[in-house]
């Protein structure tokens, strides 16, 4: 569980930062809605770590997975204070807006083609991250937003990709979205 | 500033997750002092964005600028409470330790050989970010640690890299550091 909530938490300020960049409403929900998630789970590890230490006689554990669990929990509420900027309808300075396009870990979007060799694979089969360095976050289907997309997500043509990863992996992860790059 | 405030908060998480993982304090103590780092361009960025809200006469701006750094700020804090376990001397449990390195996003190390072809480039030549996945967090040279390498950092032979990338890109990562993979 706490584990899950690192990757919640992680998956949030990634969010977030995105929400910000493309001053878009329902990422910034998304990242409200899974505040909901990372509470709920927050209060089972506690109320799980507690019920263990009672049983085990052992409070030291506990005390160190309560400690994590905390500190992952603000991190989420960090990132829906960041996600609240758009929600509030305040515009980021488009300044702002550019510089954190242009740290070097960034986040871009990318449309799939159809002549898109990403197109009819899942995550798992093309190894994305590894092989380019840019990590799907979420992914837009017609209306539809799938975010945390798993290894056995299928990315479909006219799908639009919304990527983190290193600035320099941006033009190449963008040409394997278009279909004019034919290898990862 | 934001922007360096943001790129040092995410360079504090990971570092106090490897910290955690490896059980160092030496990283651990990094964090904390990055902390001090966060904390003084958090009062200089209130201080200049609300001088230049008044030069402007236009707060909006410093607000969202405010509210940004504080997020971020709250992230930072997060990130010393977490190292702060392996501070503390509280022995991480195994399975905590083994369940985050075995997480889609992991932590790991790679010492270079005097055949890796690592050895002797920067990681500017060797986009190793976008090329495998793999951002090098930190280098142990030595008894030296070099925290949050630029782009400028020369790999050298002995380095021990500490690098964050998904788990499919561990073992072509060490491979490359001990020389077996010949390329990138």
């Amino acid at each position: 569980m706490l584990i899950q909530m690192k990757n919640m938490s992680e998956l949030m300020v990634d969010l977030a930062y995105s929400a910000l960049i493309f001053n878009n409403r329902e990422i910034a929900e998304e990242v409200k809605y899974l505040e909901e998630k990372v509470d709920e789970l927050y209060v089972r590890i506690q109320e799980e770590s507690i019920k263990q230490a009672v049983d085990e006689r052992n409070p030291e554990k506990a005390l160190v997975i309560i400690r994590l669990a905390t500190s992952i929990e603000a991190i989420s509420d960090s990132a829906v204070q960041i996600a609240d900027v758009v929600l509030r309808d305040i515009e980021p300075h488009p300044i702002l807006r550019e510089s954190i396009k242009e740290s070097d870990i960034t986040i871009t979007i990318g449309r799939v083609s159809d002549k898109s060799i990403l197109a009819g694979k899942t995550l798992g089969e093309l190894n994305l991250a590894s092989e380019t360095g840019m990590w799907v976050i979420a992914i837009k289907r017609g209306k539809k937003w799938i975010f945390g997309p798993t290894e056995n997500t299928r990315i479909e043509a006219g799908d639009i990709l919304l990527a983190k990863g290193p600035i320099e992996g941006v033009p190449h992860f963008r040409k394997l979205c278009s279909g004019k790059d034919k290898k990862l």
